[in-house]
Formats: C-alpha cells, sequence, structure tokens
C-alpha cells in the first residue's frame, strides 16, 4: 500500500509524521499521524479517537511522546472517519458522520461503500504497520467513541492486539443516545448486526480476552452517566470472566488534560505486553 | 482587581484554569489560562504566547504540567492581544493585530487606547498574580513573539522577575520584517521608541540582567535567518557583558512539538530561580 508523509516534525529526539493514502476500504483519502521514536521501532499502539477528533488531536495534546521516546515502540493516530464526501445527513451533527465513524462497518444507503473503519483499522492500518512501518506486535487505545473502538476491535481480533486499554469508552452503545443514534445511522433501524459492535453485548456472548482490559474513567465526566455506562462493562466481565481493570479517577472529566494526566499509565500497561 | 473563572478542569492533581477579567489598560475584556499544582501556590511563571495564539495553545501541547504537579509554581499564560475591537487593520493579517500584540505599548490612532500588552503584562497581570493567586516570585518566558515579549519585559524589568527564558525569540524586531511591520503598524512610521521593545538595542544601550537569559533555539527553524535573528543577540550580549545561554538544537523547528521537547529544561531553569 503507497502512503505519502506529508510532514515530518523533530520531537524528543524522534519525529512526528502525517501520512494520507487512498484507502481502498473507505474509498477516500485518509490521513493518519505517528510519533516514531529515535531508535528502530519494532512495535505500535495504535490510538483510537473520539468524536469529532482527527489525527491531530491525541498527537498535540496527550504528551505521550515522552514515554515513548526511549522505547521501540511507535504510535499512529487514525482519523476518525473518511472525509471528503458528501453523504445525506453527513456533516449535518457532531455525532453522526464525518469525525465520528464508531469504528463500524455500515449497512446503509452510501455510508456502506465508505464508512468501514473497523476494518479500515483492523486490515488497513494494520498492513500499514507491518509493511511500511515493519512493525511485529501491535496493541490499541483509544478515548471515547475510540475506547470503544479499541475495545471492540481488541476483544474481536484477539490474535492481532497484544493489550487494549480504553479512556472513558462508550461500552455499550446500544444502550446510549450516541450509539442508538450512529448505529441506526450506519446499519439501519433494525440495527442489524450492531451487537457485533457494542462491548458489552460481545462479553455477554462469551467474546472475551485472557489478559486484562484497561479502563480508565474520570467521575466528573460528563457524559458517564448517559453515555459511557462503564458499570455495565464491570457486570459483563464479572459474568463471563473477562478480566478487568477500572481505574476511577476522583475529580477527572473527559478532556485531554485528564488523558494527559494519565496517558504514562497506558503506555507503560502496553509496553509491558509489546516489548515482554 | 476582579477575575471571573470561566473553566476548572482537573489536570496532575491541579488544576487547569481559565479566567476573564475587564481590563483597565486594553479596555476590553481580556483571557488567561492558568495551571494550578495541587499545593499552596507561592511563585508563577508567566508565558507569553506567539502570533496567532490565545491564552489556550501553551496550556494544551506544551506539556508543562507533568513537571511544575509537584512544584509550589502556577503557569499563567495570558492572550496575546486584545479582542473583540474592530480597529483599521486589526484582522486582515496574522501578523498585526488580534493573536499579534507584540507585547508593545501602542502609540498610534486606536491602537493606543488598547494594545497595550507591555503595560497590561507588567502591571495588570503581575497584580492579579500577587493579589488573587498570592503569588510572591514571578518569572517569564515565552516563544517566538513571546520570546520577544519576554526577553523585553524582563530585561526592563529587572525586579520584577526573578528569571527570563525565551524559545526561539525575535530578538532583534527593528530587523526582522515581522517586527518593522507591527512596530510601524503600533508606533507610526518614524518608530518612536521602538528601541525600548527591541531586545538587541535594549541591550546594545546597556540594558542587562545579572543572572543569565537562556534562549532556546531549533536549528531547521523556518523563520530563524529572517526573523528571529538569534546571532544579533549573542553579539549583543557578549559586548555588553550580559550572561546568555543559546541551546541550539539540532533539526528542531518553530512548533509546539519542539517546544514540548525541551519545556522542562527551561521549567527546570525557572524552578531554581524561583524556589532558591
Amino acid at each position: 500500500m503507497k502512503i505519502n508523509e506529508t510532514k515530518s516534525i523533530k520531537t524528543f529526539g524522534g519525529a512526528t509524521k502525517y501520512f494520507e493514502h487512498a484507502s481502498g476500504i473507505t474509498k477516500t483519502q485518509m490521513k493518519f499521524s505517528t510519533f516514531l521514536p529515535e531508535q528502530k521501532v519494532e512495535n505500535a499502539i495504535i490510538w483510537l479517537s473520539g468524536l469529532t477528533c482527527t489525527e491531530e488531536n491525541f498527537i498535540t495534546k496527550a504528551g505521550s511522546q515522552k514515554l515513548l521516546k526511549d522505547s521501540k515502540t511507535m504510535i499512529i493516530c487514525p482519523d476518525t472517519s473518511p472525509r471528503g464526501l458528501d453523504l445525506p445527513g453527513e456533516h449535518e451533527s457532531y455525532d453522526f458522520g464525518s469525525g465520528a465513524g464508531f469504528y463500524i462497518n455500515s449497512l446503509t444507503e452510501g455510508y456502506k461503500d465508505h464508512y468501514n473503519m473497523y476494518d479500515y483499522i483492523k486490515d488497513e492500518i494494520v498492513t500499514i504497520l507491518k509493511e511500511h512501518f515493519k512493525v511485529k506486535n501491535i496493541s490499541i487505545m483509544g478515548h471515547s467513541m475510540g475506547g470503544h473502538g479499541a475495545l471492540v476491535l481488541g476483544l474481536r481480533e484477539k490474535k492481532l492486539f497484544k493489550s487494549v486499554s480504553a479512556f472513558s469508552p462508550i461500552v455499550n452503545p446500544l444502550q446510549s443516545p450516541w450509539g442508538q443514534k450512529a448505529f441506526k445511522g450506519y446499519l439501519g433501524e433494525e440495527l442489524t448486526g450492531a451487537r457485533l459492535f457494542d462491548t458489552t453485548e460481545l462479553i455477554n456472548s462469551g467474546v472475551i480476552r485472557k489478559d486484562t482490559l484497561l479502563v480508565d474513567q474520570g467521575t466528573d465526566d460528563e457524559f458517564l452517566k448517559e453515555n459511557l455506562l462503564t458499570s455495565h462493562l464491570s457486570q459483563a466481565c464479572e459474568q463471563a470472566g473477562q478480566k478487568l481493570e477500572v481505574k476511577y479517577r476522583e475529580g477527572y472529566n473527559h478532556s485531554y488534560f485528564y488523558i494527559s494526566t494519565f496517558i504514562d499509565e497506558h503506555i507503560e500497561f502496553h509496553l509491558k505486553a509489546l516489548e515482554a
């Protein structure tokens, strides 16, 4: 697969780089950013961003480079949806369409040809990591909608990802207003196959991993009660025997200030799995 | 002076806070951001941002909180100009008017009533630090246009600031296209009193500090040769006996990725002076 480097900026001895490429899966031009430490890279962490984000938010705000700089692990931050299209309703709200791909494969008219972010991450981003960056081991994490994506991809693609973590994930989208709206838009009113993209439903139906899922959640998160529903995940994991560590952070909200405070713990968690 | 807290977000055990207040000096509503560590604050570092920035850039991108979190030192990031006005030419370019106050006191029609960012920092920001935050010691640093501001304020207000540092500062604005344009806009074609706002000219005329100025400069900075002119500062300091440490950083550019790489060294430099 051909990718074009559009920017390279020296950062912590390594480089922050931006790329774009023609995607066979979303049938659009896709963008992603990376941080590459100075050493030859052997591993990667995929970061999936939340609603309204692009490939830019995490790499500029989370402060992940400082800990990765002495490792052999890169980070890659894909965009959150296809861009440059003009599908019906695509640009009308922040929680559906552009900036809100929800890491699922669509079935609805128009969207099914482009909004297949699950496959885009699983196939194209992973292929880019292996072919272009010569990466051996991959882990996955994300925030909010991207935390949902990381958990779903991590549970379903067990062998592909060494470890899985999430900040403030939407753990049961079928029970949340955000998930209901987006899933109906992408899968249709009957929500065909939606349970394959719902972490709690997956775990309830026995799709689990042997390792521990790491979940981080601020107690003052404005979206916790209605949209994130962390307790649904805890319940499902307990019943299904999925190991889970939820770190509740007293007084923290949903922002990148919160993420930057605890990003090192997640990176350490993944480095342990990747460099083992 | 009355200030209103508009946002407070828990960060690294302390808080990122945003404020606004009616300024008697700029005669507009002004904004600034702060990071307050968990401990009771005794000191402050003022960060002055560069062209196009607001109170938001540094606090979200530089990664300064991690080192400050265990200190008794806060950081405060003022906006880079008055806002909400509609002066002639104020919004036509990125390097003059809004987002480009250059930390000087204006003389030209319209601007002289509002664009007095030198006094705004020296008087109002300092008063806010002392009265509202009960700060004892203050240091100052900045980037690019804000590096220029930090050096000029630091040299002229020796007793007010314990230490002074700058990333990629415009050290001799009267010899640079950016400075020429802005200074003529704010001071008039005859550049009345401009030398009081030019670091190199100040040092050449004997305005020096006893302590060392710390300057950081990327060698791949796209503005180095035409606008920053670091060598002019080195020459002036050598002739005038001003102690100066210039850290050239091989391959780094003008961005926040570069700043975040070296911000800890500057914070350590200031903490040493502030907490001595």
